[in-house]
């Protein structure tokens, strides 16, 4: 097996599972149809029979957008994904391969860009609802493609290569057996996780050179996890792919403080770099950005959700995809480079019960709701994060941008 | 403007007749992206805003063949087209890029193929009506692709260039202005299309050395019609790019004798070389083929209109692509290069007010009804065909393999 083949085998048996006759989509930018043929090929020797293949191009999806009238987005079936949903009622899998290809969209308005994003979104309403309980098996998974891959080496004439390569060094691809590798990651990340759950916590406070300083309350039934989703029969997912993140939802109401961004976001394919964001009451009161502020208002303004929080993601200074100190302009990636927050939609999986409760019940215990989820790097070498237990007992759980007891 | 965007615009304007703001559905092999994104580019800037792309890849759908069940089918979604309906009712011009790549399917079962196409053109009854009528703007035109390119010239390394060069040939691309090169071609052709309707034939009798010698007759109301469709509004269409063909649609029930293949023909993907009918009453009793002859039988067995005529077309021996000498294993290419007739469904177009008829009343008067419709070649350098006119006198309309009058 050569690194596509392994890389295809890990994305099918150990991100999404998949089983004997289990229908599948998969999402991919057309110019990757090399690597979509391996996995089709895989998928099939394994047993699936039905493969929805849903192809994307950045170049055709910027010139129907700079084209497109306003009246037009509601009905296009450009946009709609609500072929989601077929496969979702009938329990499929979801692979989405991605690649950041926004330097595409620099001529296309972001309200048009927002616009179609939200009808992506809102066509599919059943596949939502099933990726938020892990009733369907999903994973996001980075890809490499010329436009983006020279964004991240943009001086290296081999950059796509060399993206592919970093892809499989940071997805463990280039271990000898990367399912192993996994199993192995997965273990070590379960005892932080489990530690988290164990310390009972109430309240982080955030602290770092950068200005930040802020603070978010938890639920008495806020779980942490990391790494290992379940579906509700016991199958394992790895819904990103690579991940080191360990994550909660914190109660909507409850942040307070200001935050400083850490890297830059890419959002609706366009930059935000520099920005802080100042939260009262849970909701954002004040922003502010060097870089792309029309499009972080578009951002904090998409809903009534997405001006709250629905995730505090914990991910070590110190980890791999941060040593590398490559920026991939691709959250996936850059997420797991350093401590997040995501403004809209929360987990249901990260509440007790939560993915049994109804929209309105998540809400009513503190779990955001919105159409909108939008992570954030905040992460920095000297960030400090001290906890306060139920217990009214304080915790240092981030010391120097590394967990405190590891 | 290089070939691709004087290709791009002569499909646009010439062919679809583009008109602002009017949607659009591409069908294309992934592989063949860079075209259409020119396409797209072009289309946009002439004021298209709504455009669907219909992407096809053969080694993927060649997986899925192979692998679905037999219950599967049906509600697939891979195979569906209703899309075109949802265009169809907006009136929507369509755009079908071909490749033939028939080598791909060589282990995949013809009754599964057979079924992949019933679905595709059973899905969308309504773009099949509209389309019949001109009623919406359609055409078929041919891309340069790996395998349909290797197809053509095995032993060539640039194949791909190759064979997009003799599209570009055949479709007079290389032409100053092909716009206004198609224009005279299409005068031309409406010169002999004329003489033929005023000539006022009932009966085609075809011989040929290979041993052809079947007779088909004509309607009152038959219609011979060659590169000059026109929609309802006026607007005239090239259906087929390139197009050489006059043809009009025969009685159903009138073919009698035994017609010899001179073409080999690719049906569903696989080859049938060196084949005969044999007809009575219109309807195919016997038949047999040196190769694939379980397809030949899949064809005529589709469905009940399947096993009789619904086109008669003259192409002369003497035309471009036949002196090109190239076999293009696509019948779009191969039909102009020979004489040829349809199995399956006629033109509306080609009966006096058949295009306001219904299907029934369109059997009624003897064109022919089927979801099938696929072309086989009879022309040969010997071809003579001698015609009746309702004033019962006879007229040689073809005399070693071209037009008696020219």
């Amino acid at each position: 097996m050569n690194n596509f083949d392994k890389y295809a085998e890990l994305l099918l048996k150990k991100c999404l599972g998949m089983k004997k006759g289990q229908p599948l989509v998969i999402t991919s930018p057309i110019e990757c149809i090399d690597f979509v043929r391996i996995l089709a090929k895989q998928a099939y020797e394994m047993g699936v029979h039905d493969i929805y293949f849903d192809f994307t191009d950045s170049y055709l999806k910027s010139y129907q957008l700079l084209n497109f009238e306003d009246n037009e987005f509601e009905n296009s079936l450009f946009f709609n994904k609500k072929i989601y949903d077929e496969y979702a009622k009938k329990d499929g899998a979801f692979l989405m391969l991605s690649a950041e290809e926004s330097d595409v969209y620099k001529d296309v308005d972001s309200d048009k860009l927002a616009k179609a994003n939200y009808i992506s979104r809102t066509s599919r309403p059943i596949y939502k609802e099933k990726q938020g309980k892990y009733e369907v098996a999903w994973c996001i998974a980075m890809v490499s493609t010329e436009i983006s891959s020279k964004k991240v080496f943009p001086n290296d004439e081999k950059s796509k290569e060399r993206l592919w390569n970093e892809i499989f060094k940071a997805c463990l691809v280039l271990e000898d057996n990367p399912l192993d590798a996994w199993d192995k990651k997965k273990e070590n990340n379960k005892k932080n996780v489990n530690k988290l759950n164990s310390l009972n916590l109430k309240k982080l406070h955030y602290t770092n050179s950068l200005g930040t300083d802020f603070s978010v309350e938890l639920g008495k039934g806020a779980i942490w996890c990391g790494a290992d989703e379940e579906m509700p029969d016991g199958t394992p997912l790895i819904v990103n792919m690579p991940t080191e993140e360990i994550f909660t939802s914190p109660l909507r109401d409850s942040t307070e403080g200001i935050v400083y961004a850490s890297k830059p976001l890419i959002y609706n394919g366009t930059l935000i770099d520099k920005f802080w964001l100042k939260f009262e009451n849970g909701k954002v009161v004040d922003y502010d950005s060097e870089v792309g502020k029309d499009v972080l208002k578009t951002l904090i303004e998409f809903d009534e959700g997405s001006s709250y929080l629905g995730e505090v993601a914990l991910v070590e200074y110190d980890s791999p995809i941060s040593n590398s100190n490559i920026l991939f302009y691709n959250t996936l990636y850059d997420e797991n480079a350093a401590c997040h927050l995501a403004l809209g939609i929360g987990f249901p999986s990260c509440y007790e019960n939560g993915v049994n409760m109804s929209k309105e019940e998540l809400l009513e215990v503190g779990v955001n709701q919105s159409n909108e989820h939008t992570d954030f790097m905040i992460g920095t070498s000297d960030l400090r994060i001290v906890g306060t237990t139920f217990d009214n007992e304080e915790v240092i759980i981030f010391e120097n941008g590394n967990f405190a007891w590891n």
